[in-house]
């Protein structure tokens, strides 16, 4: 007798983080599920766990062990937390990808970056335009946040229908693009669905969200205030936020100027295919440098402290010829993410000391958040009147107190942090299972298991560099010449030629001491060595480096 | 004809970041002073910055070029920013050390660990007791902070006085110690201080500071509603707030025992100099495990997310058998230093996990700072009513504010970050010189400059990994048996043994290629293999590693 269908939803990341989105929806019996994908996000590295690497993204090992099974994936937004592993994951492979138009644009950008043709994409229009891919019928519900075009995600399904919000705020004037289309909403969703899967990045936020539209007075007020040069920065896809800026500046005497290679080509992006309806004219840096500074806005990338974008170059010296100074005045539209603290507040520094008025520290006059806060969320709640609700986008302390704020609205929850696989059905939600789910590190161009020693050891090499010992042995189990030391990342009393010459004198000697058997077999002889250094270092460093050991044998 | 005297004040660490003080003051002909220091602290290290170091202090080679300048160092109170680096730099020097009972404590600790007695210290009592040393008549103003003991420096001289606040807030009842006495400062100041060096940590905060004293109730009103195991976190130093948490729980009938070394070992040090009036008695972890939980508190170590402090072991696993769950509640009476976000939060988010009610976030119930916020500091300069104010102890944007508040309130002031020479006399205070500021790392036992080489390239393993290349040419010019590869920090399919024969063989056939001349030449050498190895690494990898070569010669 065959099983009967059921319908899980299985997060693998994003329920555990901020950052790295991806989610899993299945329908099938238990075990042969056919799955389609929400987002294919990254998260950032940091040198104190992921040193040297360039992208973090979810292992995804579940699926790929049964790719024919991911019947597609759906792209709710442009931000790299969405869409930044897809092009690694699963480009020039048989996945169709959907998404919106812009960001269908940005997802071609990513797979040529890695040498992919755009074959896979297919650009689709927002509901009541559906996909249908087996037991799932999808379609994209516009709604604001912090990038255009941005997307809930309808899922109906042959054994339910889920709503899964994406990231979005409540904004009844979002400056570029359109407010919720509660009419659509109510259409689409028929007091119907089954689970609501709802961002909580916000959730500690007491207060109502406010809209974009509010920073425009206050941005006015900022340049009819001001004399000198203007700069202001925020993230480069943040298309609004830079409209209310230009906009404004414009209105004021101002021409605008972008710097960063992000932005630009954001902007570019956009404009391609048609989503910056009222933004202005722009003008080149050639043109800006000709300006009085009076008279001039620049948009900047590096909000986050980016020490190679456009603002951390400016606090540093210049960048393309513009320099700041004294009666100019830098401001940052934008809300320091955890972690970026020190960076930004190095460019804030600098650029004080240069003589810069910097406008900064939590700066609710310039930026509003793109997310829901605690009461926006309540009223997502009950646009939706969910059977059951599943927080997403959050650390477990986020998605916890969602939980919490949903018990007090009414409604049922459950915890489901990345690699729970959630069953869903007229009942509720219940936990059924787990399957793995990590961390995958992007390395140069190798993708590797975050718990790979690699990153453990690079670790121990950034603590305690390393000390490496070239050891010949002749014929008749002497010491050829002398050995060789060669350390690297040690303190300049420790390292370089004349340290290298006592350590090798000391080592010569320490061997001259030693059994021939020892001598004789090379991991006995490397444990000796090592010991030795080790007790060197000890005594003259207060810890040992990494210690290399090669020995090489004339025989 | 003999130069005349003056007075100068020459910030080398504290001004300009937060952490690491260390302040002189100098009277005499120009360039032939005589100097007293204020406070000799250290700072933190992190993973992106200095990896592997274990302090960060003040590089004071100014004044270490002559020492015998240097007439006494004064150390305001025993917070490790103002403390940590005196061992280190100054300890078994023939430099007179002087400070209050609780901090002489400290520092005699502090002496110990490095290996030396404490006979360089004189423990004083506050003002009216000066300690005359040459020009300079210095003595102790008691004024509140967040560690028993802290002090305010008055400093007379004979080209007039002085006052530098240190850390301090304005509390009318600081629950251990006493507030200020604002009849001695009076009597001290005698309406005549030149300049008063004032703490900028708090500028942005633009309340009142709040009494240590208003915890009591929020904790009461916690203990009274929570019925499980109760544990707070707070800094080990922070023996008021001790005081507060254990009095609350006492209260409320139950027993107080206190996990960590560094909270142990504070109590105990400031119950042998008897500055614990009112604190509860403890229970050991023994006696504490055959508690019911509803029946305890547990004060723990590692506010700021320390990894192997007791909090963090909690989080974690269990620390000395104690395990938390549901039902048990955990309450960070704290705030998080910039740039312990994360490791902060990712003690929260284990706690949820494992159920526990954790109560934190900015906690404005159960933290009060130990810092004076904006109105404070204007009571501040009021009080002491100096010609000019010189803030210290902040980032450089800290004390810009700091002189934009002393300009609002009627105030001269100077912007005078590490490194400046300031001349302080009846019409103000100039700039008149610069002198080299920057930091020494302790790494292990050595002192290095931060700017030395060392932590360039650890940061350059940590980013790439290293290859090490061992090569023997024989007395033929031929490569004797075969190179040897070894790489440590490099994904695993381009570490280890395979990985390493393909690099060998590769090489191999490389060096069969070339030129006599290069073989011949051991810069040559290097560099033809480095450049073979780096365009592998690059084709496999995407980036390259530190290549590390070792070549032996047989002749």
């Amino acid at each position: 007798m065959a099983k009967t269908n059921r319908l899980i939803y299985i997060p693998l990341g994003g329920a555990g983080e901020i950052g790295m989105n991806m989610y899993l929806y299945g329908v099938g019996p238990s075990g042969r599920e056919n799955f389609i994908m929400v987002d294919a996000g990254v998260a950032f590295p940091d040198m104190a766990s992921s040193p040297g690497v360039n992208l973090i993204m979810p292992d995804d090992r579940f699926i790929q062990k049964s790719l024919n099974s991911l019947l597609g994936i759906f792209v709710s937004h442009a931000h790299e937390d969405h869409v930044g592993a897809i092009a690694h994951l699963y480009g020039g492979k048989d996945i169709p990808i959907f998404s919106r138009k812009f960001t269908g644009e940005i997802i071609k950008q990513k797979l040529y970056n890695v040498g992919y043709e755009s074959d896979q994409l297919t650009v689709v229009k927002p509901f009541p335009n559906k996909i249908k891919l087996k037991d799932f019928s999808v379609s994209f519900i516009p709604i604001p946040h912090s990038i255009p075009e941005s997307s809930a995600i309808l899922i109906e399904t042959t054994m339910g229908n889920l709503f899964h919000s994406g990231d979005f705020k409540m904004d009844d004037n979002p400056v570029l693009g359109d407010s919720i289309d509660y009419e659509m909403v109510e259409k689409a969703c028929k007091n119907d669905i089954l689970a609501l899967m709802c961002d909580s990045t916000n959730i500690f936020a007491k207060h109502s969200g406010r809209s974009e539209s509010i920073l425009q007075r206050n941005f006015d007020n900022l340049f009819k205030k001001t004399d000198g040069l203007v700069v202001a920065t925020t993230f480069a896809s943040n298309l609004a936020r830079l409209k209310t800026i230009a906009v404004s500046a414009k209105t004021n005497g101002r021409e605008v100027c972008v710097l960063g290679r992000a932005m630009n080509s954001m902007i570019k992006a956009a404009g391609d295919v048609n989503v910056l309806k009222g933004f202005p004219s722009l003008i080149n840096p050639r043109e800006a440098r000709r300006m009085p500074r009076e008279k001039l806005l620049i948009l900047a990338t590096g909000s986050q402290g980016e020490p190679r974008a456009a603002s951390a170059q400016l606090s540093r010296s210049s960048y393309m010829n513009f320099e700041l100074g004294k009666g100019d005045t830098f401001v940052f539209s934008s809300k320091t993410i955890p972690g970026n603290e020190v960076a930004v507040t190095s460019i804030v520094n600098r650029l004080v000391e240069r003589g810069v008025n910097v406008i900064y520290e939590d700066n609710d006059d310039y930026h509003v958040s793109g997310h829901p806060n605690e009461p926006d969320l309540v009223k997502m709640h009950k646009v939706i009147t969910p059977k059951v609700i599943i927080p997403i986008h959050g650390e477990v302390r986020h998605l916890k107190a969602h939980c919490e704020l949903a018990k007090k609205t009414g409604y049922e929850s459950i915890l489901a942090p990345n690699g729970t696989v959630v069953e869903i059905n007229g009942d509720g939600a219940q936990k059924v299972d787990e399957v793995y789910s990590g961390k995958l590190f992007l390395d140069g161009t190798c993708l590797i298991d975050s718990k790979e020693k690699t990153i453990f050891d690079r670790i121990k090499l950034a603590e305690n560099g390393i000390c490496s010992v070239s050891i010949i042995i002749d014929e008749s189990g002497k010491i050829f010449d002398s050995v060789w030391v060669q350390s690297i990342g040690l303190p300049q009393k420790l390292e370089g030629l004349q340290a290298d010459l006592i350590l090798e004198e000391s080592l010569n000697s320490h061997i001259s001491t030693l059994d021939n058997s020892i001598i004789a077999n090379d991991d006995d002889l490397e444990v000796s060595i090592k010991q030795h250094i080790a007790k060197i270092f000890s005594r003259d460093f207060g810890k040992t480096p990494v210690i290399q050991v090669l020995i090489s044998r004339l025989e």
